[in-house]
């Protein structure tokens, strides 16, 4: 198992919404090759727990988090573009982040970090842009936080791409999901391992990421496909019914989210998660213009695929259809479909048979 | 503020599903006059947080948890009817429950308190009906959680009521909302105050209680009406931003939780609530015939009114289509509707321009 990602560190400073950074650092991947015209480049920026590693490669041949969609002969297809995928600042995956040391100190920066937005996650993915001299993308792709990013991007620089693929997300972050995030942020500092952000880097406060991370899977998830996966089975393994505690588990359901919750703690700074879960919170389109509407007429690409799903819940699909609308009046041609996936919000990372041909549209598009 | 609760103590042993308790008591209040043939007692079984002061009467003027919905010229019309409104089993409003002190020991049962069933609470239920001499009530009543348990009640005495008003609820308890309440218990658990169940009265593990109640809060209502209330208005009280916590209140979404679950975590004991959250989970009407056709088969009641509300992801509205299609295929006369609320699993509480006409029917009914 290699390692495929580049690092472009930044000389100088790092300008951000609220604050800046010295030589920071962002990590990306890349497939494919670049065309001499320059002009079959695709930005893909991801969600808060994903990495750089977006599909396997010569370099690293494990499976990326995205491996039935980006590849040879697939929706995103490396033989004719190439892909960047870039890890977000703030993001525990290579880019500098809350657990980078601050050269300025020579101490971790933990809580002295920038309040971090989604337009500064846009910002460390532009210099990458730049640094391989590609002045106009062929497309800015993303899903959930990963499709807000596309936003900033676009917002930001209007002219760097020629179009976007916008799934799961929203023009900003509503407040049922501001309610999950917000219970999420307080899990992780209510354990008393948090320390306000001072823990040992290998003392996370694990309980309360476990906490959160199962809060996570509650609301990534629809109803409907729970009960057509786990109806009410119960636990036959005896270690797992937990006797210790009266109350802990009887049914599958209930080991299914521990066993995963398990996985994620492991692999991801409490720090870097708190400011990427705020930052969700933070965006919204309309600061960039005054509305929405305002914000959106001036966005410079010429056309734009959205994709949303039925049983999503935590970005519903009136959100998808208010960017859609938005678009269109703006004159950007939006190929706009809420998707039946019953995956809720997680839909783009599992339901292959729905989301892939949404995709290879976005990519297969002749004006 | 009087107190309007009767107490039923019931001598010798109270057998559960999964032990037995001495001289239980089960606290309940009533409104209106039961008639001369005892033929217009209506039975209302709660929710989980719900006492049984269902409504304002002589003796407690304060407003009762369904004010708007019992009461003289109301949907359940107490110039009409004889209201029955019991404090569940296992509940900490005056029924005995694991903060109760055992006769056999001397010391409050905690943990030690048989593992409930909503079968149980519908026993304790039938306790009270028995004792006042109604031999067949007009109608059993509940929602959420007073849904599952207006079935045990029906399955147990299948000729102890001639009709049923089940709203919100289902005939069992579907992964999600199992996912939530697991996780929602963990939280309590968690708390160093739980202590194992054996914390002091007065010192509950509020903090554990606090987000276990945020949660629910989460849950019980829905993503487009939070977005219709709160929007993303932020927090403009500079005491309330929690400016010791950077991921802190934001938005007055995160306000509005705060302050309710604050409210909560006075009013209720922590091991009750794990108590009744878990019979929630446990609760499979299938149980009482090999198959939940088999089981409905049984009701012994005349017709029903069942009702759901649309944005109710807690207990889908497929869970109430589900017990409709069964009761219809068992020949009893069912009224079904689901409502177009926007205020979630709640919504019985709140919309009542919507849930007023639906339950009026039930009780307008003409044969």
């Amino acid at each position: 198992m290699g390692d495929a990602r580049r690092f472009l560190t930044i000389d100088g400073e790092f300008q951000m919404i609220h604050g800046r950074l010295t030589q920071a650092t962002i990590a990306y991947e890349t497939l494919g090759e670049l065309n001499e015209a320059k002009d079959n480049a695709v930005l893909i920026l991801t969600g808060l727990s994903a990495s750089a590693h977006v599909a396997s490669n010569e370099e690293d041949r494990t499976a990326g988090w995205w491996e039935d969609v980006v590849g040879p002969g697939k929706p995103i297809d490396t033989h004719r573009y190439f892909v960047i995928c870039i890890c977000s600042l703030g993001s525990f995956f290579g880019s500098t982040c809350p657990a980078s040391t601050d050269p300025n100190t020579g101490d971790s920066y933990r809580l002295s970090f920038p309040v971090l937005t989604l337009e500064d996650v846009a910002h460390g993915a532009k210099c990458v842009v730049d640094y391989l001299e590609i002045s106009r993308l062929h497309s800015v792709v993303g899903a959930s936080m990963g499709g807000m990013s596309t936003l900033a991007f676009a917002l930001m620089y209007p002219s760097a791409a020629h179009s976007m693929l916008n799934i799961s997300a929203g023009a900003n972050s509503q407040p049922f999901g501001i309610a999950l995030r917000s219970l999420q942020r307080e899990l992780v500092c209510n354990d008393p391992k948090w320390l306000n952000g001072e823990y040992p880097f290998d003392e996370q406060p694990q309980e309360g990421m476990r906490l959160a991370r199962k809060l996570g899977m509650i609301s990534y998830r629809s109803a409907q496909e729970w009960r057509d996966r786990f109806g009410r089975e119960r636990v036959t393994d005896d270690d797992a019914l937990g006797h210790s505690n009266p109350f802990g588990m009887h049914f599958e359901i209930e080991s299914y989210l521990s066993s995963r919750a398990r996985s994620f703690m492991d692999a991801f700074d409490a720090n870097c998660y708190l400011y990427l879960s705020r930052a969700i919170d933070l965006f919204d389109a309309a600061d960039h213009g005054g509305s929405l509407q305002l914000a959106i007429n001036k966005l410079g690409i010429e056309r734009a695929t959205v994709l949303g799903v039925q049983s999503d819940f935590l970005f519903l699909p009136d959100q998808q259809r208010e960017l859609k609308n938005a678009m269109s009046s703006a004159d950007i041609e939006v190929d706009f479909e809420i998707l039946d996936s019953i995956q809720g919000h997680d839909s783009f990372l599992v339901d292959m048979n729905r989301f892939r041909p949404a995709i290879s549209r976005h990519f297969n598009y002749e004006s």
